[in-house]
């Protein structure tokens, strides 16, 4: 059964309704409104599954082709989700992929506090102030999912995990991936009474990383991409490592480089099993 | 000392050299004349410091404010390297980041055949056939510099190392790292003959990456982003892992399984010194 839309079909631009989609697209329009938005079908399974709240489906019926897209927005239909339907041009004016795949969503931001954060069944927690490509915070979230990671501990407001790009390269993890915003300040007290190590990286530290044994919970602490871990930071940490290198490099992509931890933190949770 | 210029400065982003430089920021006009385009202290550096030939240096007087930008200038400048003076106008008309330090150049590209190809001191080499971003395989290069790592074996012609966005993430590693283009079949015969073993990986097989020993030397094949490693490159694998993942993600980033499986390499065989 095909459900028959009596929606008005989106055709400008400037709509109402497409504005604030673009909007949500910039840092100041997600911090107003509390949404973020995402497109095709990975990440509305993913939303689905994660029961992420949905504040209103895209749907471009002329771009909607896939059968299991199509299945989707009619799962949606039932649930009596808002929905905008909008035409191909309108589609492509906010979409952020060159092969739209008909389907995209207004979802709400999920942030935990502080003290809502326990470890005991995920393998860590990460931490950062800054990371400055979006690309680069996302593939780190797409990789603390595939090794079992709770989320990103954030300081201050410098970064976005909802930005469109991080969202995209995540591909799926925003939504299995935990976000907290807090202060050094605030974590440095509140892992005294939980007894979380902190551990953090520097071509500088004596010990290396692969020969540490990192005693759960962990919290990994990851610097930006050029200046690494403010000497504010390294003085939070429990344990610093590094990650030895043989060549020209002064350093990993930072990506790589918790890539790298992750998995020596994974790799050693294994083994215990 | 200060070396008088007599040139003629360069101000229009016309010009038949700097329309030139554009062109070998695209792949066609690389292909045309074996050159890539390289900007900034870090990426001279490394140049210098690998004898890389320079076809010409680009230099933009009034955004070379570095002392050791200067430096780098009247050293060439001492080896008559052909020098091109231009605007800032015409720097930023060619330049691919947002702060140019006054200063670029034309480089040769540097290839191999594959008979000349020794590992003997080398980590491994890795083998792609498509990458298709030019980040992901600019940071692959740059971890591979980093764990010692030679180069890469590419199949083919649709992936060009030279790529600026490539270039750019390798940090300078690009001149570090060799680079062959061979064909599956050529590298099938010569590696019978040479003795190396060739590794994969893929989510369906069934051996842990970090539960096998790798005996040197190792090819490290590396499949495409989205599809993973086609059945003919499986094919010529002598071993085929996995690397575990426990979240929902059905795959990792290529760059950042390319790290852990090099790290994982290179962790191997810093235990047998």
């Amino acid at each position: 059964m095909i459900a028959t839309t009596t929606r008005p079909l989106i055709v400008e631009r400037h709509h109402p309704q497409i504005t604030r989609i673009r909007h949500v697209c910039m840092r100041e329009g997600r911090e107003r409104t509390g949404l973020f938005y995402v497109e095709g079908m990975r990440f509305l399974t993913q939303a689905m599954q994660h029961q992420a709240r949905i504040e209103a489906l895209v749907v471009c019926r002329d771009l909607l082709v896939h059968p299991f897209a199509q299945k989707l927005v009619y799962m949606h239909e039932q649930q009596k989700t808002p929905l905008l339907e909008v035409s191909a041009d309108v589609m492509e004016s906010i979409s952020q992929v060159p092969d739209s795949q008909g389907i995209g969503a207004l979802v709400q931001q999920r942030w935990q506090r502080l003290e809502q954060v326990r470890i005991r069944k995920k393998l860590c927690w990460l931490a950062i102030e800054t990371i400055r490509l979006p690309g680069n915070l996302g593939t780190i979230l797409r990789t603390s999912d595939a090794v079992g990671g709770a989320g990103v501990l954030l300081f201050g407001n410098s970064t976005d995990p909802y930005d469109p790009g991080t969202v995209r390269a995540t591909m799926g993890a925003i939504f299995t991936q935990r976000f907290v915003r807090t202060s050094i300040g605030e974590l440095a007290s509140w892992k005294r009474r939980e007894q979380y190590q902190i551990v953090g990286t520097s071509p500088a530290a004596t010990q290396d990383y692969h020969a540490v044994r990192y005693t759960a919970p962990t919290i990994l602490l990851i610097g930006e991409e050029r200046k690494g871990l403010s000497a504010e930071l390294q003085s939070m940490c429990d344990l610093m490592v590094s990650i030895p290198m043989v060549g020209e490099s002064d350093s990993l992509n930072v990506a790589i480089a918790t890539g790298v931890m992750l998995y020596e933190l994974f790799n050693q949770q294994r083994a215990t099993i």
